[in-house]
């Protein structure tokens, strides 16, 4: 078991009606509040009109950042940036999913960058940045972005989405029934997102971090069981929080705690295809997922052991033969992704070969993969990209 | 699922040589420190040394307390009170086992306590309170001190032991190479009480809160793992990190969010125990679990359910008759604390019935257990005393 920091500041109002908090959660540090939300939806689910009411009630002044991207980028976080400095703010609520949440924490930060490119920022600044408080209410069960610190911002100039450490929310309050009205396809790719979120640490070859990968595994197993019954009963109340209390927690580092890091290799290809493609990332890892598996048990048959683990503690199978109990753990994966109604091959997404080469060389520019869970190089990449086809 | 509140401001450093951050961990908060520590353990191991070194070399001005005891009493708190104020001490510093650190928190406390009954404080202020900083190394894996709030202090003039909420620490460092000279005696007991930290909120009524109960379980599973491997290799790192790794997380809360509140029984009973008989206190819990279980059990056939379930995940044990595999989990328990060396009635710790009835009637004072997993009232504690003689 390897040595662990547990460095979480962010305190969590989980459940229904968890909004009483937001008031007190938005005082504690001033007046002036930027509102970040993205599309609309928190309008459709009335949302928006029960936070503004809380804010105007309180006597708050409000500045609004409409319009946050799925793919939230660069020109979003300038946007809010100078909507934060214009109106001298004190604190930003950040109202929806992941994207909003991650572009809200660039804004944090930009806030007190001194260079001019919040881009180079987001790309060559490394580690926790000094912020402006943040607060966030999550709307959409996937990132994990409302208990941890990192956000991915996109810049479609440069075909580039990366991943930075910015600045940890200092209330969460997560309500599952905000969730009730995500659709079915969202529903499925956020849960793809979570499991994705373990499934990355997951693969490690450390063995003995006990706890860790139980946490991981029960996280995998609430998610597949609870899934099915959101889809099919939106409005489950226990099914949703299950599915919200998981991804909380599966994106917070916890489930990797004392395990040798991974490479996060999903991520490093998925964060490509949404660069140039701009796709629903849950749905761009639960097609990766399953061929990155198959193919580095392929490359490396050393770690079959984590796989066969995979398939009896998760899925609950058995057999004798262990290199057919890790296939099996794989197929099992991919039929569940398929059955929940994810698209599985990027041809249905219309992504073909064209960008293949130089999304695999970016993936893995200055070696990032290269002491991966299965150190993938450029070519390895490809091969991965057109199983997926 | 019902709702909760994360909100544990806590850093760990767990891992081998985790010391290292501990001289920044205590220049955040100033330069005059007060060291708590208990009988003596970490001059034996090293530690006190490598301690002093560290604060000497950096500057620190040291004020000691030592013979903080294993239920640490209110005359200790009030002595560290007594010197912090003396010596104008900008942060506490706890090294030893969930008892020094508990006496630790209440000073933290008791420094801004304006009263002059520090009694009254532990007995009837309720909430967190405000504190002196607090840093603490931790010397065995048993309460979880290191990462709650709360702290047990006990009066023998009074014959009470009580638990409050204090304060968290700031920065807990966890390394389990300290727990290596820890004797077999200790580390069992400490494992039961990581256990009934587990227990005491596994056994609820809430079917559907799965991330807790999987932690819960895979907590449980991973003690009944390296409690033995620890005994038989008392520095086996791996069985020694487990076991440190699970103790933190056990008394967390975090193993209980979404569920109804249980009560926590054993403990409310065994601190009876201690305070009567200054036992210890993971031999205690040991003591009457099992006999709880199969008292509430008879009591309460509708709580059968959460016994065959604890019977199946964290035993693996199978069957068809419910009742059996309820009362095969709790058998199967009993003889683990006692192939571990545990004491296994209260005779063996010289405790005849002279006091069961005003421990009894105390254990249930206002009330304390009518909301229990299963209520317990006084005449029911009686029957579970009778049960461990």
């Amino acid at each position: 078991m390897l040595n662990y920091t547990h460095d979480i500041p962010t305190k969590v109002y989980f459940g229904k009606g968890s909004i009483t908090h937001l008031e007190e959660a938005l005082r504690q540090f001033g007046t002036n509040v930027l509102l970040g939300y993205g599309g609309g939806s928190i309008k459709k689910i009335g949302l928006y009109n029960e936070i503004m009411k809380i804010l105007n009630d309180g006597g708050f002044r409000v500045t609004e950042l409409s319009g946050i991207e799925p793919n939230p980028r660069i020109e979003s976080v300038a946007k809010g940036v100078e909507l934060c400095k214009e109106n001298k703010i004190d604190v930003v609520l950040a109202v929806g999913g992941g994207s909003t949440i991650d572009c809200c924490k660039a804004i944090c930060s930009g806030y007190y960058y001194e260079g001019d490119d919040l881009w180079y920022m987001v790309k060559h600044v490394k580690g926790p940045k000094k912020s402006l408080p943040l607060v966030d209410i999550l709307t959409i069960s996937a990132t994990g972005s409302d208990f941890d610190g990192g956000g991915v911002i996109t810049n479609l100039e440069t075909n580039e989405k990366l991943g930075a450490s910015f600045t940890y929310p200092s209330v969460s309050i997560l309500d599952p029934t905000y969730t009730f009205s995500v659709s079915a396809y969202q529903t499925a790719a956020g849960s793809a997102d979570i499991m994705s979120h373990i499934m990355e640490g997951y693969f490690s070859r450390t063995e003995d971090s006990e706890l860790a990968d139980g946490i991981a595994e029960t996280i995998l197993k609430t998610v597949i069981r609870n899934l099915p019954i959101a889809l099919k009963e939106p409005d489950n109340y226990s099914a949703r929080a299950n599915l919200m209390h998981c991804e909380s927690v599966a994106c917070s580092g916890i489930p990797e705690y004392g395990k040798q890091s991974t490479g996060w290799s999903c991520h490093a290809m998925e964060h490509e295809l949404s660069a140039y493609y701009d796709i629903t990332h849950g749905v761009g890892l639960a097609i990766l997922t399953p061929r990155w598996m198959r193919y580095i048990l392929k490359k490396d048959p050393s770690c079959e052991w984590r796989f066969v683990r995979f398939a009896k503690n998760v899925w609950g199978l058995e057999g004798n033969d262990e290199h057919e109990l890790a296939l099996s753990g794989i197929a099992i994966l991919e039929k569940f992704f398929k059955d929940n109604g994810i698209p599985m091959t990027l041809g249905e997404l219309n992504i073909d070969e064209t960008h293949f080469r130089a999304m695999a060389d970016h993936a893995c520019e200055g070696g990032r993969l290269a002491n991966a869970f299965v150190p993938l190089e450029s070519d390895d990449v490809m091969e991965i990209y057109k199983d997926c086809l």
